[in-house]
């Protein structure tokens, strides 16, 4: 398929550019007979949105829910969810001085490559912008996962080099940066705003735990839950690695060190992350994913433009300096889509 | 689908367990008029195969392969190439104490919670044997990215907390772990050679370059290039996660840095790995992958039994006690099965 | 997948039911740089719309075309094309009364039995209305067929018994049932405004010729031309069978009758109907469609409604008392959809 | 993908050509712990071998079926079957004489145009022998639509112009054309057997009805049951045209006629054949295929060579002067296989 349609049995197909009229999703294969509304879904979309604190963008958008078909009188009808959002807040002319350049980081060169021609408007269908249908559509899938006792969780775990040391559910939607941990998020916050200050952005790692999935979820052989998480968080755009369970550690680690062993409660420990031989365990489902710092940066830089001449870029405009907080509800969204997708496809072989 | 396919337009499917009769991969999508033969395929399958060195395990498997279709008078016909590997030297035997018990860091758990029932010898389905139907489906990718002008080589690039310091391309396949460092291969060596001695197994990092590919390969939205190379590795059994260019690191890093500028010759640097918005950018293609250590121990650990009883377990059998120098060419493989598919999938845009 | 997207490397994804607000599609794997207007889509639409002439439904939808993403400055980016519909002049009121019984012919009843409820406004997801995103995907395909020199032309052959005697293809959009015998479509004409006078209706023929596609289209042995074609025609709803070159005639055939020869300018018949083996032969694409009689009539039936109970139901509201004129772009459609997904599959296996 | 994988949730992939060594096929999405021996799928391949009568070649192919993964002490595991049958008999020379030549009828010209090269050896890929594998994968699905309490059954209704007047569907394996009229099976055989004897051949029509199915299986709008058994049907060589229930008699049909009434028992008739909106109404589902006369026969034809020259030619071997009898158990196959996807997608969709 060209790309724009993920999942098997549960599965959605965004469209829409950064400054098109809108951006939104139609998701298919939900379960008839579920009641959904707009507000459930505008709760996510508003975890997403810009403009919510100090460390995300001033830009404005709205980001207002719109079912348009597939709910009947408050409940699915199992035929496609169609959630469209229009665009509001549009300033082309904010991009047009870099219509002709390539920005550093950006996928303004890579997509002239591929298609020839591009919609450099805040960087078209590869805006973060398109991320806007997936928490639409992850919010059904999330519906469907709550039924199932299944809850999905990210929050940022390191930003700028400043890690949590502590976990604390309850704090995450109460801090600026989503963290786990309220006084690293206070020093998170404050790298933050001195990198704004001066132009420049961050990265960080945001970690995903996921509870209430019953050992046996996934299908090997290639697609194991791990590997299709996997695509799922390398397919938003700022991250750059994904592990599960110990992860990268695990690569020091010894066979005595790292299997799980088990005994008559189940495992004793958990450096799997909760999924062996891309089934789950039943323990709980933790990955990691590394963000890349955002790529607008108002810092002058180098690069090249269409006519192959080096020229001096400076992005303006209105960018998160580190995308982290924002990017916690898609890899949810992302998350929920992958599960529910699994679980119908379990559902499937069974059935 | 059910999990056992993988790829749009060049896609294998694979089957067969540990200790079944055979093992293989039907490879449809293939360019016709290609000339490929048996060798050609052999020289893959022996990379991947047991038995090469002190650091492998001594189990024979032959591997040797076998053309049943798609190709008629030496060439490729466009019809689907049949590939099979018939098992040698099974011993069902080797594994009837553990018919009953889970060993931890195995798939014995997860499969039977999800199946119901399972085939314990050797792991089935779940057994790294499965992998040599994707080098041989791999071989063939390969052979159409030749003519492509496309070079994908992996490498150890860490085992047991050994990392190498090098890179020397044309040492990899000279040494037992197929490092780049010939120095650190020693260490590595004697590393692994020890953990085997005393019954424990390590894991460590595998290294992957791409060269060759021209700027604009990759599908967005949900098939970017680097989600679908994640999703691919993530598939192998052993693999705890991946990253791209400076991965992990950029987090701590700031866009100033990260940001991959441009002057007339190019990309000044490469921390993207190569790809930009899911698409290559020409420079070389760069991610790593976490390799967890051998589940295979014959140090006794604690377990269940399918009665749920506590039991010692010691993994009797003949084992890698490390999996990185064979892996290598089932990431090479599956890297040249992506990369393939996503050429064909180009084609069929601009077509 | 859920049955609401159609192709593989050219795909449509339809949404919307018939007294939803909308209905659309988003049309993915568009070849990129081409130049495509509302207008051009228009045409098509204006060829489905209801109230174009004595012989079809009064109903008002006028059906202008919006594309809201996917091309950019008059020109396709490559990224999906989202074509929206906004339904208008909805009058849900008339079929109030149908909201509790089963209507003869139409979806009711199997719609509630498959999802255990139902949108009974007019038929919902299971309208004719669902179409409207079909045309306009399928004048995207048809845009990019133009460029390979490919034509396709779908006309009326038969209606109630009347069928066409002769064939000048350029009267088809000049009478109301686009028939491609003028003298006959008078007929036919007069046949199906005598079943409207006395609440009736009924179906027809519509044969469907490809012309322009170069021998060597089609994917065997699952994917054959004629297969695909065959499910895209089955897929709307009225159509009842399909069969191609001398079809159903075949099966009175010998084979020295129906074997095409060979000379030296080509083949000398086709009763093959352009294909075989699944694949094109360079001569004319001939099939035919058996379209049922409109389930929608206002003579009094026999039914059940949602208790069980015996009613008696007179369809009240708008409708075409035969549907092939308006079927007529809607196959046209399909066939432009499967044959440019088709091309990108061939594009991607030589490429 | 490329055409060589039938199915979403329960799918087969064949491989192998005429003259190869082996044809098979594997399947994936098989319901785990369901007891499957070889016998029970040699059952339906003897049913679609050759030699069966004198009314089938007398080519001897034993289609001896070999399942080498997938079920592990007599249950299916949940992982792919891979089921494969070595070809017998082979003989290459016979076609040594047409490896030139087109014949009427066949693939040959359409391969070559379409790969630019072709396995000239009995049709390679094109050869009704690759409907072996179709077979073996449609016992695994007949043996799933046991357990739903689901009868597929398929007849020859016509042969030659010859019409089965009467239905008993317990002579049809009793005679050689499986008719399930005694009294035309024997006017049937006499026509084949003259045809046979002066080298032509002929063509018939073939009906399925199926049993057992409840209402509300099937997915719109793509892929409702109708259009995914169409596609089917149509991707077996012979096969021209399919119609369900009163099929291209619906043309001449009225609303009032053709429309099935329902009462408090269910539908009064079934016009429809089991479907409406691409959804089991819980009626029999009928269709009937049609199926043309044999390509290759004895009697000179004229056709081109490779170099474009006017040749004569006769295809000598053994051939089926009918191929209704033994395309039969071919279309059963593919009915089973598209039911118990169907039902698999059903599951997912509850689930």
């Amino acid at each position: 398929m060209a790309g724009n349609t993920f999942g098997e049995m549960f599965r959605i197909t965004t469209f829409g550019e950064s400054h098109g009229e809108s951006v939104g999703v139609i998701v298919d294969g939900v379960t008839p007979g579920v009641e959904i509304d707009e507000a459930y879904i505008q709760v996510q979309m508003d975890r997403r949105k810009p403009g919510q604190s100090s460390v995300t963008t001033p830009r404005k958008e709205s980001d207002t829910v719109y079912i348009q078909s597939g709910v009947f009188e408050g409940k699915t009808t199992g035929t496609p969810l169609f959630i469209i959002l229009h665009n509001k807040d549009m300033r082309p002319s904010a991009y047009s001085d870099i219509q002709h350049s390539f920005r550093p980081g950006h996928a303004d060169f890579t997509y002239l490559q591929k298609y020839g021609l591009r919609d450099h408007r805040g960087s078209g269908r590869a805006s973060g912008r398109e991320t806007a249908g997936r928490v639409a559509g992850g919010a059904i899938a999330r519906k469907l996962l709550e039924r199932r006792g299944v809850q999905v969780v990210a929050y940022t775990q390191e930003v700028g080099g400043i890690a949590g040391r502590t976990f604390d559910e309850s704090v995450i939607e109460q801090n600026a940066v989503r963290a786990a941990d309220p006084e690293a998020a206070v020093e998170m916050i404050q790298k933050i705003e001195h990198l704004a200050s001066i132009g420049d952005s961050c990265g960080g790692i945001v970690e995903c735990r996921i509870r209430g999935v019953q050992p046996g979820l996934g299908e090997p052989v290639f697609d194991k839950l791990d590997a299709e998480l996997a695509k799922a968080m390398l397919s938003i755009g700022a991250v750059k690695g994904i592990e599960f369970g110990a992860g990268f550690a695990a690569a020091a680690m010894q066979g005595s060190e790292h299997n799980d062993e088990m005994d008559s409660e189940g495992f004793v420990t958990n450096y799997a992350g909760g999924i062996i031989g891309g089934i789950s365990t039943g323990e709980e489902i933790v990955f990691r994913v590394a963000v890349k710092p955002t790529s607008s940066i108002s810092l002058p830089q180098q690069t090249r433009n269409v006519d192959g001449e080096e020229v001096e870029i400076r992005t303006i405009g209105r960018h998160d300096p580190c995308i982290c907080p924002r990017i916690v509800p898609v890899i949810e969204a992302m998350a929920c889509i992958v599960l529910e997708d699994h679980y119908k496809r379990q559902a499937a072989m069974l059935g």
